[in-house]
């Protein structure tokens, strides 16, 4: 008979929640409520602001304050200042109502990405499964925090040559897509043609549907993609490659970008 | 040199959007949408009800209607008649306000959870540790959906005799527990006293809350859990445990269920 086995609660991923507030003057509105691990929390915003079509380039925000968990007057707010204004609140409001009458992801929601895809152009000879084989073990000597907490998402950007160029990690999958998109955009790589998307988790929909909105034209989950996602893939030109697991891995879409094995 | 290793497509995890309408005599009003694994959608459907405080018990929903994929006229549709009406609209549209405003799981959704918390009773002798030893081969024995994708995730009710009573699955984790959760609304089950949840994955903010919604006294995570989630259950007397597997596991809040080892 031994103790119960009580786990050392520094070793848990932290997830708290980031509310984003817009400012106009000398007036603030709330915006949305996410669920993150602190930690890169401007380039989540960011990402976040580009993927919803609040922003279209890191210009489009005058202003950004972070106040993190420790402050007093408003922890783990993020105030912004946006070139358009609360006109932001319109289109997010829009979007919410289209999306609860025609589907997130049915019809009308494909035909809305479509409008804001960019190409996933891919001008470098063709993809060296050697490369996609480094994946892997490239983005998992990058996550510190998966290392420390076993509870913890990542994405990476890659070079076609695989150099490694900004992974984030976050409890939300979706979270760490928006913080290497959010670190793009900052780094004016926007739109990301000739980039890789790798992301330690599963693709979902969600995953498929930021890359084509930031022109990736290679998406590599490390897990099972879901069967929308492929069909998103597909209907956008994006290569999607799941299963990564070194040397074996599947191909969902997009073939025509690999080299011959 | 072989050819490239193009996946075969019916083994992927499918994942749809879901509509639900409220319908109110011969009005119809959109209440939202939402990406799940088609089956158990009458399940899916009470779960979110419930989750999001719209219903209290089965009989609150008068009549359910489910136009699948294949419907020409909606597909991929839930049709829904409560005895409240429209009146959950307001609830919805009030909750989706005031976490914007307030945190979504700040402090006052801890405070709403609060009102709405059933007591996690558990009534029986001291948990036993080789019955939540075997709580992961009795969860992965019934998911043929995982099986055959590699990428679903699934919950769980068990009684405190290890019997497993139900399981759902579903490409998100939230949807697999609001599928459990439908699924004991309609089999008169809650609150979900001495009963154990077992999911197949992390246990994040959400797992943890729809488990206080319903009662249930002892979540077991197959994966990591995350700060709040921890913070949620230790404030709400919820024992959780967290990298189930097998003997092996760690006890993140409520040890004092759990019988000497």
């Amino acid at each position: 008979m031994g103790e119960t086995p009580t786990a050392d609660l520094d070793d848990v991923a932290v997830e708290e929640p980031l509310e984003l507030r817009l400012v106009q003057g000398e007036e603030e509105r709330p915006l949305s409520v996410t669920l993150r691990t602190p930690g890169a929390d401007e380039d989540l915003v960011l990402g976040l602001l580009y993927a919803e079509g609040a922003i279209a380039c890191a210009d489009d925000v005058l202003s950004l304050s972070v106040w993190r968990r420790g402050d007093v007057s408003a922890p783990n707010v993020v105030r912004v200042e946006l070139r358009s204004g609360f006109a932001a609140l319109d289109i997010l409001a829009r979007r919410t109502f289209t999306s609860s009458a025609c589907g997130v992801c049915g019809a009308g929601s494909i035909e809305r990405l479509a409008l804001r895809a960019r190409p996933p152009l891919w001008s470098g000879p063709p993809l060296s499964p050697a490369l996609v084989a480094r994946l892997p073990s490239g983005l998992r000597a990058r996550q510190p925090l998966f290392t420390a907490t076993g509870g913890m998402h990542a994405a990476g950007l890659f070079t076609p040559e695989g150099e490694c160029l900004a992974v984030r990690e976050d409890v939300g999958r979706h979270n760490a897509v928006d913080k290497v998109i959010g670190w793009a955009l900052r780094a004016g790589c926007l739109p990301l043609s000739d980039h890789l998307l790798a992301v330690s988790s599963r693709a979902g929909f969600e995953v498929v549907q930021k890359a084509v909105l930031a022109g990736v034209p290679v998406v590599c989950a490390m897990s099972a993609p879901t069967s929308l996602a492929v069909e998103v893939a597909q209907g956008f030109g994006v290569t999607l490659i799941g299963f990564a697991r070194g040397a074996r891995f599947n191909v969902y879409s997009g073939p025509e970008r690999l080299g011959k094995f």
